[in-house]
Protein backbone atom coordinates (compact mmCIF):
# COMPACT_ATOMS: atom_id res chain seq x y z
CA UNK A 1 0.00 0.00 0.00
CA UNK A 2 1.65 3.43 -1.10
CA UNK A 3 -0.75 5.65 1.13
CA UNK A 4 -1.81 5.12 4.32
CA UNK A 5 -5.02 7.51 4.54
CA UNK A 6 -6.72 6.50 8.61
CA UNK A 7 -10.28 8.25 9.04
CA UNK A 8 -10.85 7.46 12.93
CA UNK A 9 -15.02 8.01 14.27
CA UNK A 10 -15.10 8.77 17.98
CA UNK A 11 -17.45 8.42 20.76
CA UNK A 12 -16.82 11.48 22.81
CA UNK A 13 -14.52 10.66 26.06
CA UNK A 14 -13.04 8.05 24.41
CA UNK A 15 -9.44 9.44 23.60
CA UNK A 16 -9.91 9.03 19.98
CA UNK A 17 -8.96 12.50 19.25
CA UNK A 18 -6.07 11.55 21.25
CA UNK A 19 -5.28 7.85 19.65
CA UNK A 20 -5.59 10.11 16.36
CA UNK A 21 -2.38 12.45 17.02
CA UNK A 22 -0.34 9.68 18.61
CA UNK A 23 -1.16 7.39 15.86
CA UNK A 24 0.11 10.17 13.15
CA UNK A 25 3.22 10.83 14.94
CA UNK A 26 3.97 7.20 15.14
CA UNK A 27 3.37 7.05 11.54
CA UNK A 28 4.87 10.40 10.79
CA UNK A 29 2.09 11.63 8.86
CA UNK A 30 -0.01 14.59 8.75
CA UNK A 31 -3.22 14.45 11.28
CA UNK A 32 -5.98 16.60 10.00
CA UNK A 33 -8.08 17.77 13.14
CA UNK A 34 -8.24 21.43 13.87
CA UNK A 35 -5.85 21.74 11.04
CA UNK A 36 -8.69 20.57 8.94
CA UNK A 37 -10.62 23.77 10.47
CA UNK A 38 -7.58 26.35 10.03
CA UNK A 39 -7.22 25.31 6.29
CA UNK A 40 -10.41 25.30 5.73
CA UNK A 41 -11.24 29.17 7.06
CA UNK A 42 -8.43 30.09 4.60
CA UNK A 43 -10.47 28.80 2.03
CA UNK A 44 -13.90 29.70 2.33
CA UNK A 45 -16.14 32.04 3.20
CA UNK A 46 -16.38 31.08 6.97
CA UNK A 47 -14.21 32.38 9.96
CA UNK A 48 -12.36 29.99 11.65
CA UNK A 49 -14.45 30.87 14.88
CA UNK A 50 -17.61 30.23 13.21
CA UNK A 51 -16.26 27.11 11.61
CA UNK A 52 -14.50 25.60 15.07
CA UNK A 53 -18.53 26.51 16.75
CA UNK A 54 -20.28 24.54 14.00
CA UNK A 55 -18.06 21.46 13.27
CA UNK A 56 -19.99 18.52 13.10
CA UNK A 57 -23.09 20.06 14.07
CA UNK A 58 -26.49 19.86 11.69
CA UNK A 59 -28.11 23.07 11.13
CA UNK A 60 -31.55 22.72 13.57
CA UNK A 61 -33.28 24.64 10.82
CA UNK A 62 -32.29 21.73 8.10
CA UNK A 63 -33.73 18.96 10.27
CA UNK A 64 -37.73 18.13 9.43
CA UNK A 65 -39.90 19.96 11.93
CA UNK A 66 -43.20 18.52 13.12
CA UNK A 67 -44.71 18.79 10.06
CA UNK A 68 -42.17 17.14 8.15
CA UNK A 69 -40.92 20.23 6.31
CA UNK A 70 -37.78 22.01 7.21
CA UNK A 71 -37.19 25.61 8.04
CA UNK A 72 -34.54 25.97 4.74
CA UNK A 73 -36.36 25.40 1.12
CA UNK A 74 -34.74 22.55 -0.62
CA UNK A 75 -33.38 24.69 -2.84
CA UNK A 76 -31.19 26.56 -0.56
CA UNK A 77 -28.12 25.42 1.17
CA UNK A 78 -27.88 25.48 4.66
CA UNK A 79 -24.49 26.90 6.81
CA UNK A 80 -24.29 23.52 7.85
CA UNK A 81 -24.53 22.43 4.11
CA UNK A 82 -22.19 24.67 2.91
CA UNK A 83 -19.36 23.78 5.27
CA UNK A 84 -19.80 20.29 4.88
CA UNK A 85 -19.67 20.44 1.10
CA UNK A 86 -16.36 22.90 1.60
CA UNK A 87 -15.11 20.74 4.21
CA UNK A 88 -15.72 17.15 1.85
CA UNK A 89 -13.23 18.79 -1.10
CA UNK A 90 -10.95 19.69 1.31
CA UNK A 91 -10.41 16.28 2.71
CA UNK A 92 -10.89 15.02 -0.50
CA UNK A 93 -7.95 17.48 -1.86
CA UNK A 94 -5.75 15.95 1.27
CA UNK A 95 -6.37 12.81 1.24
CA UNK A 96 -4.90 12.37 -3.05
CA UNK A 97 -1.87 14.44 -1.07
CA UNK A 98 -0.79 11.54 0.57
CA UNK A 99 -0.92 9.53 3.75
CA UNK A 100 -2.58 11.09 6.78
CA UNK A 101 -4.75 10.66 9.56
CA UNK A 102 -8.52 12.71 9.99
CA UNK A 103 -10.73 12.98 13.36
CA UNK A 104 -14.38 13.00 12.81
CA UNK A 105 -16.16 15.20 9.38
CA UNK A 106 -17.89 12.33 8.18
CA UNK A 107 -14.25 11.52 6.41
CA UNK A 108 -15.16 7.76 6.33
CA UNK A 109 -18.26 8.63 4.30
CA UNK A 110 -16.45 11.57 2.21
CA UNK A 111 -13.64 9.22 1.35
CA UNK A 112 -15.46 6.40 0.45
CA UNK A 113 -14.34 5.20 -3.05
CA UNK A 114 -10.56 6.04 -1.80
CA UNK A 115 -8.38 3.27 -0.55
CA UNK A 116 -8.76 4.40 3.20
CA UNK A 117 -8.97 2.62 6.79
CA UNK A 118 -11.94 3.46 9.31
CA UNK A 119 -11.46 2.83 12.94
CA UNK A 120 -13.76 4.06 15.53
CA UNK A 121 -13.10 4.52 18.69
CA UNK A 122 -15.22 3.56 22.08
CA UNK A 123 -15.20 3.27 25.88
CA UNK A 124 -17.34 2.41 28.46
CA UNK A 125 -19.77 5.32 29.87
CA UNK A 126 -17.82 5.88 33.46
CA UNK A 127 -14.70 5.67 32.15
CA UNK A 128 -15.18 8.71 29.27
CA UNK A 129 -16.98 10.32 32.49
CA UNK A 130 -13.65 9.88 34.31
CA UNK A 131 -10.91 10.52 31.65
CA UNK A 132 -12.94 14.59 30.51
CA UNK A 133 -13.47 15.30 34.13
CA UNK A 134 -9.81 14.57 34.80
CA UNK A 135 -8.93 16.79 31.43
CA UNK A 136 -11.73 19.45 32.91
CA UNK A 137 -9.66 19.38 36.38
CA UNK A 138 -5.96 19.36 34.78
CA UNK A 139 -6.60 21.98 31.51
CA UNK A 140 -9.31 24.97 33.68
CA UNK A 141 -8.67 24.09 37.05
CA UNK A 142 -13.12 23.25 36.87
CA UNK A 143 -15.19 20.13 38.82
CA UNK A 144 -18.29 18.67 36.75
CA UNK A 145 -19.98 16.51 39.12
CA UNK A 146 -21.05 13.00 37.69
CA UNK A 147 -24.51 13.15 36.32
CA UNK A 148 -23.68 16.63 34.76
CA UNK A 149 -20.72 15.05 32.67
CA UNK A 150 -23.02 11.93 32.09
CA UNK A 151 -25.39 14.54 30.44
CA UNK A 152 -22.62 16.10 28.00
CA UNK A 153 -21.27 13.52 26.79
CA UNK A 154 -24.35 12.02 25.91
CA UNK A 155 -25.47 15.43 24.21
CA UNK A 156 -22.13 15.56 22.12
CA UNK A 157 -22.37 12.31 21.09
CA UNK A 158 -26.08 12.89 19.89
CA UNK A 159 -24.36 15.69 17.77
CA UNK A 160 -21.82 13.67 16.51
CA UNK A 161 -24.53 10.48 15.63
CA UNK A 162 -27.32 13.31 14.07
CA UNK A 163 -24.53 14.72 11.84
CA UNK A 164 -22.87 11.32 10.70
CA UNK A 165 -26.30 10.30 9.94
CA UNK A 166 -27.89 13.31 8.38
CA UNK A 167 -25.02 13.30 6.04
CA UNK A 168 -24.24 9.78 5.02
CA UNK A 169 -26.03 6.52 4.51
CA UNK A 170 -23.86 5.18 7.31
CA UNK A 171 -24.53 4.29 11.00
CA UNK A 172 -22.26 5.88 13.44
CA UNK A 173 -20.46 3.95 16.02
CA UNK A 174 -22.18 0.58 14.22
CA UNK A 175 -19.47 -1.83 13.43
CA UNK A 176 -20.37 -2.20 9.97
CA UNK A 177 -19.34 1.10 9.28
CA UNK A 178 -16.07 0.94 9.80
CA UNK A 179 -12.93 -1.80 9.50
CA UNK A 180 -11.44 -1.86 13.74
CA UNK A 181 -13.63 -0.71 16.22
CA UNK A 182 -11.37 -0.29 19.57
CA UNK A 183 -12.54 -0.07 23.33
CA UNK A 184 -9.90 2.06 25.19
CA UNK A 185 -11.32 0.99 28.80
CA UNK A 186 -8.35 -1.56 29.02
CA UNK A 187 -5.67 -0.85 26.74
CA UNK A 188 -5.77 2.94 26.89
CA UNK A 189 -4.91 5.35 24.14
CA UNK A 190 -1.20 3.98 24.09
CA UNK A 191 -2.88 0.45 23.31
CA UNK A 192 -5.18 1.29 20.77
CA UNK A 193 -2.37 3.20 18.91
CA UNK A 194 -0.60 -0.20 18.91
CA UNK A 195 -3.44 -2.15 17.48
CA UNK A 196 -4.09 0.45 14.90
CA UNK A 197 -0.24 -0.02 13.80
CA UNK A 198 -0.50 -3.89 13.72
CA UNK A 199 -3.74 -3.71 11.76
CA UNK A 200 -2.24 -1.17 9.35
CA UNK A 201 1.05 -3.76 9.11
CA UNK A 202 -1.18 -6.85 7.91
CA UNK A 203 -2.54 -4.72 5.29
CA UNK B 1 -1.21 -10.34 33.43
CA UNK B 2 -0.75 -13.95 34.50
CA UNK B 3 -3.80 -15.72 32.51
CA UNK B 4 -5.28 -14.66 28.90
CA UNK B 5 -8.51 -15.66 28.26
CA UNK B 6 -9.81 -14.91 25.49
CA UNK B 7 -13.81 -15.24 23.71
CA UNK B 8 -14.67 -14.61 20.21
CA UNK B 9 -17.71 -13.74 18.90
CA UNK B 10 -18.05 -13.93 15.18
CA UNK B 11 -20.63 -13.27 12.63
CA UNK B 12 -21.00 -16.87 10.14
CA UNK B 13 -18.40 -17.04 7.29
CA UNK B 14 -16.68 -14.37 9.16
CA UNK B 15 -13.61 -16.18 9.69
CA UNK B 16 -13.78 -16.18 13.14
CA UNK B 17 -13.59 -19.89 14.00
CA UNK B 18 -10.03 -19.82 12.17
CA UNK B 19 -9.33 -17.07 13.73
CA UNK B 20 -9.68 -18.86 16.62
CA UNK B 21 -7.85 -21.95 16.24
CA UNK B 22 -4.44 -19.22 14.69
CA UNK B 23 -4.55 -17.47 17.94
CA UNK B 24 -4.44 -20.03 20.11
CA UNK B 25 -1.81 -21.97 18.09
CA UNK B 26 0.10 -18.58 17.93
CA UNK B 27 -0.11 -18.04 22.13
CA UNK B 28 0.22 -21.65 22.24
CA UNK B 29 -2.76 -21.76 25.04
CA UNK B 30 -6.07 -24.51 24.35
CA UNK B 31 -8.53 -23.67 21.69
CA UNK B 32 -12.30 -24.58 23.20
CA UNK B 33 -14.77 -25.29 20.16
CA UNK B 34 -15.64 -28.50 19.25
CA UNK B 35 -13.54 -29.62 22.17
CA UNK B 36 -15.93 -28.29 24.81
CA UNK B 37 -18.75 -29.93 23.11
CA UNK B 38 -16.73 -33.59 23.31
CA UNK B 39 -15.69 -32.56 27.25
CA UNK B 40 -19.23 -32.06 27.84
CA UNK B 41 -21.04 -35.00 26.45
CA UNK B 42 -18.36 -36.62 28.99
CA UNK B 43 -19.71 -34.57 31.97
CA UNK B 44 -23.35 -34.57 30.75
CA UNK B 45 -26.25 -36.41 30.29
CA UNK B 46 -26.42 -35.40 26.07
CA UNK B 47 -24.55 -37.52 23.26
CA UNK B 48 -21.53 -35.62 21.54
CA UNK B 49 -24.10 -36.04 18.74
CA UNK B 50 -26.98 -34.32 20.35
CA UNK B 51 -24.90 -31.50 21.77
CA UNK B 52 -23.48 -30.98 18.87
CA UNK B 53 -26.84 -30.15 16.55
CA UNK B 54 -28.12 -27.95 19.03
CA UNK B 55 -25.58 -26.16 20.11
CA UNK B 56 -25.61 -22.12 20.28
CA UNK B 57 -29.94 -22.70 19.34
CA UNK B 58 -32.19 -21.88 21.70
CA UNK B 59 -35.27 -24.35 22.43
CA UNK B 60 -38.21 -23.55 20.11
CA UNK B 61 -40.40 -24.01 22.55
CA UNK B 62 -38.64 -21.59 25.33
CA UNK B 63 -39.65 -18.66 23.11
CA UNK B 64 -42.55 -16.89 23.91
CA UNK B 65 -45.36 -17.46 21.57
CA UNK B 66 -48.44 -15.19 20.45
CA UNK B 67 -50.12 -15.45 23.47
CA UNK B 68 -46.70 -14.02 25.40
CA UNK B 69 -46.65 -17.66 26.92
CA UNK B 70 -43.64 -20.44 26.34
CA UNK B 71 -45.03 -23.91 24.99
CA UNK B 72 -42.60 -24.87 28.71
CA UNK B 73 -43.84 -24.08 32.06
CA UNK B 74 -41.59 -21.87 33.91
CA UNK B 75 -40.84 -24.38 36.36
CA UNK B 76 -39.42 -26.90 33.75
CA UNK B 77 -35.85 -26.66 32.21
CA UNK B 78 -36.02 -27.01 28.34
CA UNK B 79 -32.75 -29.06 26.35
CA UNK B 80 -31.28 -25.91 25.65
CA UNK B 81 -31.58 -24.35 29.15
CA UNK B 82 -29.86 -27.49 30.62
CA UNK B 83 -26.81 -27.57 27.97
CA UNK B 84 -26.46 -23.68 28.18
CA UNK B 85 -25.77 -24.65 32.51
CA UNK B 86 -23.93 -27.51 31.96
CA UNK B 87 -21.75 -25.85 29.40
CA UNK B 88 -21.78 -22.73 31.42
CA UNK B 89 -20.17 -24.51 33.90
CA UNK B 90 -17.54 -26.24 32.02
CA UNK B 91 -16.49 -23.29 30.58
CA UNK B 92 -15.87 -21.24 34.22
CA UNK B 93 -14.04 -24.40 35.12
CA UNK B 94 -11.86 -24.63 32.14
CA UNK B 95 -11.29 -20.70 32.61
CA UNK B 96 -10.25 -21.00 35.79
CA UNK B 97 -7.24 -23.96 34.73
CA UNK B 98 -5.41 -21.03 33.31
CA UNK B 99 -5.29 -19.20 29.54
CA UNK B 100 -7.55 -20.25 26.27
CA UNK B 101 -9.56 -19.35 24.41
CA UNK B 102 -13.23 -19.89 23.78
CA UNK B 103 -15.20 -19.29 20.60
CA UNK B 104 -19.26 -18.78 20.75
CA UNK B 105 -21.47 -20.04 23.37
CA UNK B 106 -22.23 -17.30 25.05
CA UNK B 107 -18.11 -17.47 26.81
CA UNK B 108 -17.76 -13.52 27.21
CA UNK B 109 -21.20 -13.50 28.89
CA UNK B 110 -20.58 -16.69 31.58
CA UNK B 111 -16.94 -15.46 32.19
CA UNK B 112 -18.06 -11.62 33.54
CA UNK B 113 -16.57 -11.77 36.53
CA UNK B 114 -13.12 -12.83 35.23
CA UNK B 115 -10.63 -11.01 33.72
CA UNK B 116 -11.28 -11.78 30.21
CA UNK B 117 -10.78 -10.51 26.82
CA UNK B 118 -13.80 -10.36 24.15
CA UNK B 119 -13.62 -10.10 20.83
CA UNK B 120 -16.19 -9.82 17.69
CA UNK B 121 -15.23 -10.93 14.03
CA UNK B 122 -17.08 -9.72 11.56
CA UNK B 123 -16.93 -9.14 7.74
CA UNK B 124 -19.36 -7.68 4.68
CA UNK B 125 -21.89 -10.49 3.47
CA UNK B 126 -20.47 -10.10 0.11
CA UNK B 127 -17.12 -12.08 1.76
CA UNK B 128 -18.76 -13.79 3.72
CA UNK B 129 -20.65 -15.64 0.96
CA UNK B 130 -17.93 -15.94 -1.37
CA UNK B 131 -15.90 -17.63 1.46
CA UNK B 132 -18.60 -19.87 2.46
CA UNK B 133 -19.08 -20.76 -1.32
CA UNK B 134 -15.33 -22.03 -1.81
CA UNK B 135 -15.19 -23.51 1.92
CA UNK B 136 -17.90 -25.94 0.69
CA UNK B 137 -16.42 -26.21 -2.79
CA UNK B 138 -13.05 -27.37 -1.17
CA UNK B 139 -14.57 -29.63 1.42
CA UNK B 140 -17.86 -31.31 0.13
CA UNK B 141 -17.51 -30.14 -3.81
CA UNK B 142 -20.95 -28.56 -3.41
CA UNK B 143 -21.81 -25.55 -5.01
CA UNK B 144 -24.34 -23.12 -3.50
CA UNK B 145 -25.27 -20.10 -5.45
CA UNK B 146 -25.13 -16.75 -4.18
CA UNK B 147 -28.94 -16.09 -3.09
CA UNK B 148 -29.18 -19.84 -1.23
CA UNK B 149 -25.80 -18.67 0.72
CA UNK B 150 -27.05 -15.43 1.31
CA UNK B 151 -30.38 -16.76 3.20
CA UNK B 152 -28.40 -19.86 4.40
CA UNK B 153 -25.93 -17.36 6.09
CA UNK B 154 -28.46 -14.77 7.46
CA UNK B 155 -30.37 -17.93 9.16
CA UNK B 156 -27.41 -18.66 11.00
CA UNK B 157 -26.36 -15.15 12.02
CA UNK B 158 -30.18 -14.90 13.41
CA UNK B 159 -29.67 -18.34 15.56
CA UNK B 160 -26.77 -16.77 16.67
CA UNK B 161 -28.31 -13.55 17.79
CA UNK B 162 -31.43 -15.23 19.34
CA UNK B 163 -29.52 -17.90 21.34
CA UNK B 164 -27.14 -15.17 22.92
CA UNK B 165 -29.75 -12.40 23.54
CA UNK B 166 -32.12 -15.09 24.93
CA UNK B 167 -29.06 -16.44 27.79
CA UNK B 168 -27.17 -12.68 28.44
CA UNK B 169 -28.18 -8.99 28.67
CA UNK B 170 -25.91 -8.08 25.77
CA UNK B 171 -26.55 -7.16 21.89
CA UNK B 172 -25.26 -9.90 20.19
CA UNK B 173 -22.36 -7.89 17.56
CA UNK B 174 -23.05 -4.80 18.88
CA UNK B 175 -19.23 -3.01 19.66
CA UNK B 176 -20.37 -2.55 23.61
CA UNK B 177 -20.58 -6.28 23.98
CA UNK B 178 -16.83 -6.32 23.18
CA UNK B 179 -13.11 -4.25 23.60
CA UNK B 180 -12.15 -4.99 20.11
CA UNK B 181 -14.29 -5.98 16.90
CA UNK B 182 -12.15 -6.36 13.54
CA UNK B 183 -13.59 -6.68 10.09
CA UNK B 184 -11.52 -9.40 8.00
CA UNK B 185 -12.28 -7.49 4.56
CA UNK B 186 -8.76 -6.30 4.60
CA UNK B 187 -6.47 -7.95 6.68
CA UNK B 188 -7.93 -11.44 6.68
CA UNK B 189 -7.55 -14.40 8.98
CA UNK B 190 -3.99 -13.50 9.97
CA UNK B 191 -4.19 -10.12 9.82
CA UNK B 192 -6.73 -10.22 12.41
CA UNK B 193 -4.57 -12.51 14.62
CA UNK B 194 -1.75 -10.13 14.20
CA UNK B 195 -3.98 -7.76 15.69
CA UNK B 196 -5.42 -9.43 18.34
CA UNK B 197 -1.82 -10.50 19.56
CA UNK B 198 -0.92 -6.71 19.32
CA UNK B 199 -4.45 -5.77 21.48
CA UNK B 200 -3.41 -8.16 24.20
CA UNK B 201 0.72 -7.00 24.31
CA UNK B 202 -0.72 -3.66 25.35
CA UNK B 203 -2.55 -5.19 28.26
Amino acid sequence: MNNTIITIGREYGSGGHEVGIKLAKKLNIPFYDKALTELLSEKSEFAQEFLEKNEEKVDILNLPIITGQTLIPDYQQSFSDKIFIDQSNLIKTLAQKGSCVFVGRCADYVLKDYNVINIFIYASLDSRIARKQKLLKENEGKDLEYSQMNKHIIKIDKMRKSYYEYYTDKKWGNKNSYDLCISTDKIGISGAVETISSFISSL
